[in-house]
Formats: C-alpha cells, sequence, structure tokens
C-alpha cells in the first residue's frame, strides 16, 4: 500500500514524536489525522501543517472521541503516552487513563479493520542482561512507565490472538531531537552548553547508551505503514552508535561551540542505567537507510534549539 | 510469622477462591478482613464465619475503600477479578476498573508495607509450548483475562524493583470445587451427571489438563504466608494429576453413580486446549502435602451440589 492512499490517525500528534511523524506523513501524500487533549503536546508543533491534518481536540480515554478519530482510518500509530507516568508518584488516575485510552483504540482499531502501531518502549527490557539487546531480551521493566508499555504490549499480541488485530510494536531507543517535551539527556546537554552552564555527568560517565534521532523513529513508523511483512512484529528502533555519558556531553559542548565545563558527579540517579539496543531486525524488515550520527543528530538539535530560544521557557 | 498474629485482607472475599480461602484463614485464628462489592460472590459464601471477619463492602477500584480496608494488614490476598473479562466482549469500563483496583491495593500495600499475593493464573502461558509448563515457560496469552492478568504481574514485579513491594505471584491452573461460581468443567460435569443429562466432551476428548482443587490453592496461599522465602517468586499452583476431558467426563459420571451419557461434539470451541501444569516448585517451596486427587475432589464436590442443589439456580 502506498502512502499516498492512506489515511493514518497519530495519537499524541501534538506531541515531540507524533508532531514529526505528522510532518512526515502529511509530506508523503498521506491523510493525516491527528487526536490529542494537547496536556504535554502542543497545537504550536503543528502550526506547519494545521491546513494538512484533521485534529480531534480530546483524549484517547474519551471513547466517543476515539470512534470518531478511527472512522476510516487504515492506520493508528500510538504515540500518546501520560508524561506524568514517568514520574515515581503512583496515580491511579494516570493508570487509569492510559489503559482505557489504549483499549478504546485496540477496540476501534479492530473495528475499522486497520493496523495498530503501538509505540513502546526499550524501558521493558528493565536491566541489560546481555549485550546489544535485541528483541528477544527478558522483559523485566524496573520502571512504572515499563511495565505500563509492556502491559500494553501483552494486550496488542493478545488482541491479535483472539481478535484478529493487526499490530506491530515499536520499542524505541533513547529518542532526541527538536521538539523534544521531556527533555532528553542530549537535548539536555545541549541547552546547558548553549547557556554556558556546567553539563554534569553522573557515575562514571562510562556508561553507555544507543539513542534514536526523531527522524529514525519516523522513517522506521513510515516503513511499518508500507511493510505488510511487519505485521505481528517487534521492532527495536535505535541509532548503529552506542556513545558514553561523557562522549556525549564533550561532544554537545563542541557542537554548542561552548565553553561550559563537563562535571563529573559521583551520585548515580535510578535511571542511569547503560541500554546498549540492536536495531537491527527494524533496518532489515523495514528496508531502512543509514541511521542519523549522533554528530548529525545533535547539530540538527542544536541549530533547531537557535532558531526557538523561547521553545523551553 | 505465625497466623494467628496475622490480619489479611482478601479482596473478592465473597466469591469462590476467597470465601474457600476466609475460612481458612479464620480456622487458623487470623484476622479476616475482606474488601467485595458482591458484584459476582455472594455474602452467602462467608455465612459461617460472617462473626470472624471484617467486612468492607466496595469496590477495590475505590481508592478510599481500599485505604480503609488496608489500613494495619500484614498481608493483602488479591483474589477479586471481573467475570466478564473472561467474556470475549472487550469493555474499557471492566478493563478500568480492574487495573484502577489492582493499583489502588498496591499503593496502599506499598503504603502499610505489606505482602501483595497477586492471584494470576495459567491463562498467561497460552498455548503450551512445552510439557510441563513450568514458571520459565513462555508467556504468551491468547485471552484477554490472560494479558490482564500478566499485566498485573509485571506491575506487582516492577513495583518491587521501584517501590520495595513485597509480592509472590500465583499462577493458579483450572480450579474447581464447592461454590464454583464461574462453573468450571469438572462441576459441569457433575452437575451434568447429577441431572441426568449429556456430558458433551469436545474434539478428540484426549485434551489433557492440571486441574487445582480448591483446598490446595487455599493451602497454597496459607504456605506462602508463612514463608519469607516466597517474597519475589512466581509459583504454579495445580493438583498433580494429568486428566483427559474423556476420563474426568467418564469420571464424574461414576462418581456422581449417573447413567448419563457421554457425548464426543467434534468442534472444539477456542478455549479446548491442553494444559498440563508443573506444581512442583510450589509444593517443594511451601511444603504443600500431597495435592487432593481428582476422585477426591469431585466427591468433595458432589457430595456439596447434593447438599446445595439450589447454589446454581
Amino acid at each position: 500500500m502506498d502512502l499516498k492512499d492512506m489515511t493514518v490517525l497519530v495519537t499524541g500528534g501534538g506531541g515531540f514524536m507524533g508532531s514529526h511523524l505528522c510532518e512526515a506523513l502529511a509530506c508523503s501524500g498521506a491523510q493525516v489525522r491527528v487526536i490529542d487533549n494537547f496536556a504535554s503536546g502542543r497545537p504550536g508543533n503543528l502550526a506547519g501543517i494545521k491546513d494538512r491534518l484533521e485534529l480531534v481536540n480530546g483524549s484517547v480515554a474519551d471513547e466517543k472521541k476515539v470512534r470518531q478519530a478511527c472512522c476510516g482510518v487504515d492506520a493508528v500509530v500510538h504515540t500518546a503516552f501520560p508524561m506524568a507516568m514517568r514520574e515515581r508518584s503512583l496515580e491511579t488516575d494516570v493508570m487509569v487513563d492510559y489503559l482505557a485510552g489504549l483499549f478504546n483504540l485496540l477496540k476501534e482499531t479492530i473495528a475499522v479493520n486497520a493496523l495498530f502501531v503501538y509505540i513502546s518502549s526499550i524501558a521493558v527490557y528493565g536491566n541489560q542482561q546481555y549485550v546489544p539487546v535485541d528483541e528477544k531480551h527478558p522483559l523485566e521493566p524496573v520502571m512504572l512507565h515499563g511495565a505500563m508499555k509492556l502491559a500494553g504490549e501483552y494486550l496488542c499480541r493478545t488482541l491479535a490472538h483472539s481478535h484478529g488485530l493487526k499490530a506491530v510494536i515499536l520499542r524505541v531507543a533513547d529518542i532526541y531531537g527538536p521538539k523534544n517535551t521531556r527533555v532528553s539527556v542530549p537535548v539536555r546537554f545541549l541547552m546547558n552548553a548553549l547557556a554556558g552552564q556546567p553539563l554534569r555527568v553522573f557515575g562514571s560517565g562510562r556508561q553507555s547508551r544507543t539513542y534514536t534521532y526523531v527522524d529514525d523513529f519516523v522513517q522506521a513508523v513510515l516503513g511499518v505503514l508500507i511493510t505488510p511483512a511487519a505485521v505481528g512484529q517487534v521492532f527495536n528502533i535505535a541509532g548503529d552508535q552506542v556513545v558514553s555519558m561523557y562522549d556525549l556531553a564533550l561532544l554537545a559542548k563542541q557542537i554548542a561551540n561552548s565553553s561550559s565545563p563537563v562535571i563529573l558527579e559521583k551520585n548515580m540517579p535510578s535511571d542511569g542505567r547503560q541500554l546498549v539496543i540492536d536495531g537491527t531486525l527494524a533496518r532489515q524488515t523495514l528496508h531502512l537507510g543509514q541511521p542519523v550520527s549522533i554528530r548529525e543528530g545533535l547539530t540538527k538539535t542544536r541549530d533547531w534549539l537557535l532558531l526557538e530560544p523561547g521553545f523551553y521557557q
């Protein structure tokens, strides 16, 4: 199927990942529909394509809005996720809204026989037990949002068995880029470097991660939409470089042309874990090109930060 | 810790599993508290011990009721589960209530530093990939209630990592016995045999399963409550006999002293799968005795059915 012939619903289309995806879909000629309650997303993120999309203003937890949003779609890409779930606090309402939203979407996707692209996270793996972490790695999340992402994966997989749902699961590694609403480590480093503030690196600074530049995430979703063989599969989405925190800080400093000091802080916060992710399967199956390098991704993000100095204010 | 010194909250205490557990806890000298909205449970199930328990009449989805119910408890045994989730229909409200209830309980259990005993199901395994199915078997539920039970398991495990929750997970194999609210196959066979109606067996009749007599489930929970080494573990709970559907029908017929015909029906419903479960780990870790045999379990259930002919009317 060609993207030009498709109507695609993007949940959380006003958010970081969602808005980049909507732009690419619109450029590819797809009919784009967005459902967002703009709890954390921003209408401004969609300003450049606002005449080329249909907007359903509301929460996915609202069954009627979801029914309206899913009418006639070929695919649903579920990027919406409550920011509050990344906190350590336990809020029943947040959990319940997330599940209600996911479930409403799954039901309607089944009803209209569309494809469901579930945006999961490498948080489903928990602490890495071997390197690199491929899709067969044990699933033992250690943070609440990982458990909920995994619960969602299992709902998709089970409804594929029991109700014929066509689903693809994307486990996205630490993602960054312009409009990064939950300020990720690369973006925070760049912001501090541009502001002349210290870049703080925790622990030894050697803990390494795989990052995903947002364009690579977008290309992966477009690939999924036009690759029938992707249905029923689970893919890691990640860049192909492994970067230590310390090297990332130095690179951000260099790219920002900054004289900020890079400071090692002994105390490691709980999320300072290593995660080296293998994204080969997606690149092969979806025929994706070479991922954006960290240097290029940081440079593009820097250029955006310089153009949009007020975004985070 | 001795059961006599414990206060135990049983969710769904008015249900089949819950009420048997409450009776055993009361007999062991534990303080028993029940929270139940009696959507599917019955006050009559607790008639024999109603003066020896505290009852919180309400839903676990009600945060205030849960806070009240958890006050001062040493352990929470979460047997409550919405019957409606075993249907093939997809009801957002049912899902949301289940998650809200589980989450409320987990939060309060953490707050009062109690033990959480999560009653899961062998439905988390899906189709068996090897025999017998031990706790390391892949998790690939094929029915919605299995996916939700599994989501609950992951919430427990993750909150153990992130918030210090003390949890034990029990994956219970097909359970039967007196007061079996969701009429299980052994109980249905007995009822039909006692009524002189045909016993219908689907497919070849050779598909075999492991059954759990309700007393063995109760003994396992009591074992968990007094075994510190159980914390953090996952156990299958099952009898030690594997019985084919056809043999089960013949045995039920014999025990009911019935002349009902046993009829083979070619069409197999979707839940007619084989499940041979290994319950060794629980028996060893919790020092449980020999499980109740199928013959003895059916005989006890028959005796109860004869005493309570109006229960299912």
